[in-house]
């Protein structure tokens, strides 16, 4: 994707250490990061300065692979790195990829890198086989960030509406704002105005209501597990578009890669769902009139508050899953099917 | 209910004016405005310093009253009070009351004040009536502010639970912050936290996710209309909430007293639904470090959005209204009840 005309990934490797876009000033300001060692990779996520499954499974990887490079103890690298968020099964699949041909440091480097090409593949896949879910002028919600900054290059949820784009099929975007880490307001709503692509930014609360209304043809957002069953765990507030599209008839599609899928566990009851910080949730930042960026506290001094980061939905209630290898339902046979099909192709993950 | 100590009003009338807290400023400060004439009286309505659907009901009434007794033309003026805000029809009800006894403006603030009084008489019986869906330990959530900033005195959904805490039933409370105004996280918290009652505030979109986990007892939220099948509108967000419970076979309550209902509007379909600017949800207003009110904007300078106050909640989703007159079926039947239980009350509104 292009950021002021420049080919730009959302992270990648360089001979001084992980080279990431901070996506906590976005869209504020667009600024590199640079992570030289594991504990600098472990934070930019756990802050997530990088965030987005996928991408996240991709940075995990090259810090394996620095850890090798740095000579650090690779097992002490890899727990550190796997505990830095406990939701998104990617972090995993990438640390294994690499892992496995330890300790070479430039076979684990290429480890990491072909674990990154491979995600950048299923990502244009997820776009090519959702693009035919798609309409001229189709009206899509999507909640969070699923686009090319959680995943290189393409994005899961967005990538079939860059492609329809590209297609000149003029697709709609609702973006549910996404709180409290906005997201959606800050980064769903950036790279859409960056590629040109109409939407409409609304709060959390009222995608109901626009379901209800038949403003919305199909919802489609990312995931940071899949269970074996199909349940899939997503940023907080993703259930809730769930019902409602079901109460109303309108499909609501699961966009990602297998890599996504754990098929060790068995429901979503069983996916492990990241509690943040309070602070979050009592504040918010952004930029002030004078242009600084400014964090201000919405809530009484004080006030306590609950942040569970991610919620599931039940498999039920998810018409299909996008994948790299095609649209599968989301149930125990869609899944081994899809799984079947990527181990007779020949890029399979 | 006590600010400070003191006992406070939302708002009431005085000699220069009608008085109400600025809930614009609150939790920040507590500042008292002062309407003197029917314009300031539709702005403060307008700008949400004075909100609430018996609130403003309350307010425009002694509008209606000032004007009078400025000599203003009364039907321009009742018609400049009833457009500030198009959905909650106690508004209107208001306004009725006080113009049924024109011109007098001695008899028109006589009128106010007993629309006033039934107000509170009637979010004071919700509270008896709602108690009994309480038990010792309750966890409730709620949506928006349906406290006593809305309704003088007691509230409409947090009247139950003010009861319960009087009662020593301890009751929890899950308040959504409800964006983009964030009434529940300015002023819900807020309010509880000055009546020592515990509580949670959680993002709109974790709502769900609690419900499913079964952290939550009973729903109640106030409303802005009732239809005459029982058909809610509400805060927008209401209505996610509504589907989560009935997934999960959560009582789902609607407070609200019988100047709520709308026996002219046949379906939630038929209440107009106030757009509202999309600046409120481009930005966010709090207390930045140095304790100043900042309003910072949180996405890209020229995001588009869409911004609908509220949401229709389908009455098969209402376990049951919490009336003045008791807890009654969301249906055609138990609103027409409900009303001929008032008729024979001696203090029917």
């Amino acid at each position: 994707m292009r950021v002021g005309g420049r080919d730009t990934h959302a992270a990648w490797w360089s001979d001084d250490g992980v080279h990431y876009l901070d996506q906590r000033t976005i869209p504020a300001t667009v600024t590199v990061g640079v992570a030289r060692t594991v504990e600098d990779v472990a934070q930019a996520i756990e802050d997530m300065a990088v965030r987005g499954a996928p991408l996240i499974g991709v940075v995990a990887a090259y810090g394996l692979a620095l850890a090798a490079r740095r000579g650090d103890d690779l097992e002490v690298a890899f727990q550190r790195l796997l505990r830095t968020r406990p939701t998104a099964i990617n972090l995993l699949r990438g640390l294994e990829a690499v892992r496995a041909v330890a300790p070479d440091p430039a076979r684990m480097l290429e480890a990491a890198r072909a674990h990154d090409r491979a995600e950048v593949a299923a990502a244009e896949a997820i776009g090519e086989h959702g693009l035919a879910l798609l309409r001229c002028g189709s009206r899509v919600m999507t909640h969070c960030n699923a686009g090319w900054l959680a995943v290189q290059d393409w994005g899961t949820a967005l990538a079939p509406i860059y492609r329809a784009a590209r297609a000149g099929l003029a697709p709609f975007v609702y973006v549910s704002e996404t709180r409290p880490r906005l997201q959606g307001a800050r980064l769903t709503a950036w790279e859409l105005g960056q590629e040109g692509i109409d939407h409409a930014l609304i709060a959390d609360g009222a995608a109901a209501h626009l379901l209800q209304r038949g403003q919305v043809d199909l919802v489609i957002t990312g995931a940071d597990r899949i269970a074996r069953n199909g349940d899939a765990a997503n940023k907080v507030g993703t259930y809730a578009k769930a019902l409602a599209a079901k109460a109303h008839g309108i499909p609501f599609y699961i966009a990602a890669p297998l890599t996504t899928v754990d098929r060790a566990t068995p429901t979503g009851a069983d996916i492990p769902i990241e509690e943040r910080s309070p602070d979050e949730l009592l504040s918010a930042e952004g930029l002030d009139e004078a242009g600084e960026v400014r964090r201000v506290r919405l809530a009484p001094a004080g006030t306590p508050a609950l942040n569970p980061a991610f919620d599931v939905t039940p498999h039920a209630l998810i018409t299909a899953l996008i994948t790299e290898v095609g649209v599968v339902p989301a149930t125990g046979e869609g899944i081994a099917e899809a799984f079947q099909r990527a181990a007779g192709s020949p890029e399979a993950i």
